[in-house]
């Protein structure tokens, strides 16, 4: 059912929309498959859909609902005709091929790291900052996975209450990391069973039965590029330059979904009750917070949803005015695909491609 | 070697005290099996040994070192002639036999919650309050696993700079739970990876590929016991009363070791490398921080070791003298067993058990 709304929602968004020429590039890896079938499930209407990615993949047939298309070798794609592109192929190809495809007129909306701290590129999570969306030169950034649920959570209490500090400690699954990292927790999952050596190679350590307080690159202070850019993103996104921000990124062996452990430091008061009824009234938002029940946010119950999962709010009783909380979201969803595709609609609501 | 070493800092300990007659109680478990093993590593000299359990795993015999011991049925056994006891029960049969093993004259150290914030009774970190063990009046309590390597790391801070606030978030391995948990983590790993259905008994969700911030039974403030025990005993141990502590603990996919992301906020600045250096030459830490070419503590890489694992030591940009650090140590060794036989070395060297 979740699909059937989202797809009832999406007709709404596209009335005065022409059908439009789509491109996805990265279109085979983790995120620009899941691009396909979220655009098919939200009823994007599709003139028609072009597929990139590298020369290894060109030639192979992808479906998008009732359109198909042959993967094109992006190093020499011409994007003239395109509407809008959905770029998931990384900030290298993203910085050689997304200005081309937007000199082209095409809009793009890219998943990569490339362009999101650039001034002129409006980095955007809907629900948050849709009028980002619409100052774009050509190029409009995606956030960051962990990112776009810590801000979905945010939003909301900073409205209300206003953010001083926020403490953020990740529990990022593979998936974030690429196909090859699916397969390599599978393949050291099973011999971790069989007691068999384990050999590592997309990460540096084992991670079947362990955890790595490592994603991405360390800089000379020893954060990653994944803690700093949840501390920068956030701030771009929620347009506030003087949060305080921590974060401790951790990969952990689940498959899909991040989850998040939060410690939020508010400007004014609220009460638990206050922040859950806040929180289930917030877009793409879902409070699960009954924990005596067994009720709470999981990778597991939260893989293939297109919400961010809240729970475990509590009163932090460490510091005035704080607030503890549980926050999990599927990280290929509306961590990255997902999102994309609401800017996309975001973008076709103020008018970017009128139907006449 | 680390056993060899331990062992010989042992022989010194033991130089005065005559051999003892020493019982493990839970011998059976996962804590207590380690206690059999870590009394023999560390070289406590043992006169007899004598091993207690259900009726269920009566006559079973176990191995400690040279020693032996038929398992005796716990509720019916006769503490007369014992010297000390590691409890590793749970709760209930604490506080149903330790009170009557006590008043026989043995001394007791239990692993469970059942007495440790009790006014009388010490509950120790030996290389943090080794001097409470000696004010105890038959029972001595073994913090909590989560606790004991959080407070072996914060020790030495709270000494050299003083503490304001701690924020923890647990990566906790399935082990804490017992052998159960185990077993239905490797079962759910199994089914999981052939696509099998997910049965769920010992936790109320699959763990399998899976995280659940969900450790032991919750309040009514939201907080789960686990939780409570990181902020009451912390307090406890470090003489720190007013101490403001957050805890999130959240249980993982994880065999043994439990790892934990600490964001500490010091009374006076410390630099990344003075902490670095303070905690390199802390008893019983070990730091493990060049995350550059990939060395931070994990729990693959901390199970099986006696020393808490100290890295990702940084500065926490969000606070006044803010620190960052990932703290892992195996929860069935330091975690439990060990820092229970390093108290029963602590009332050795205070005299407990004088050799003449």
């Amino acid at each position: 059912m979740p699909d059937m709304v989202a797809g009832q929602q999406s007709a709404a968004v596209f009335a005065a929309t022409r059908p439009l020429h789509v491109g996805v590039v990265g279109a085979t890896g983790n995120v620009g498959t899941i691009m396909l079938r979220v655009l098919a499930e939200r009823g994007v209407p599709i003139a028609s859909l072009r597929a990139f990615a590298s020369s290894r993949s060109a030639g192979r047939e992808l479906i998008c609902g009732a359109h198909a298309a042959q993967v094109e070798d992006l190093a020499t794609a011409d994007p003239t005709g395109l509407d809008v592109a959905l770029f998931s192929a990384g900030a290298t190809r993203a910085r050689e091929h997304a200005p081309r495809f937007a000199e082209a007129g095409c809009v793009v909306i890219d998943n990569s790291s490339a362009f999101r701290m650039d001034d002129g590129v409006p980095l955007v999570v809907p629900e948050v900052n849709p009028e980002d969306a619409r100052a774009h030169d050509g190029i409009i950034a995606n956030p960051n996975c962990s990112t776009i649920q810590l801000v979905a959570a945010l939003k909301p209490l900073h409205d209300a209450y206003g953010l001083e500090r926020v403490v953020i400690t990740t529990f990022q699954s593979v998936s974030g990391t690429g196909l090859a990292a699916m397969d390599e927790l599978h393949t050291q999952t099973t011999d971790m069973l069989e007691a068999r050596d384990i050999a590592a190679a997309v990460y540096p350590h084992q991670i079947a039965g362990n955890v790595l307080p490592h994603c991405d690159t360390f800089d000379a202070e020893g954060h990653t590029k994944e803690e700093r850019k949840l501390m920068d993103e956030s701030r771009k996104i929620l347009h506030a330059p003087g949060l305080r921000v921590a974060a401790t990124c951790v990969r952990v062996p689940v498959f899909v979904s991040h989850a998040e452990a939060v410690n939020v430091e508010l400007s004014r008061p609220a009460s638990p009750e206050e922040v859950r009824e806040l929180l289930a009234a917030a877009p793409g938002v879902v409070v699960e917070d009954s924990p005596a029940d067994g009720l709470y946010p999981m990778p597991v119950t939260s893989a293939g949803r297109d919400e961010v999962c809240v729970g475990r709010i509590r009163r932090d009783p460490s510091v005035e005015n704080g607030v503890s909380m549980f926050v999990v979201a599927d990280n290929l969803r509306k961590g990255a695909a997902t999102n994309a595709v609401q800017i996309l609609e975001v973008l076709a609501e103020a008018g970017t491609w009128p139907s006449t």
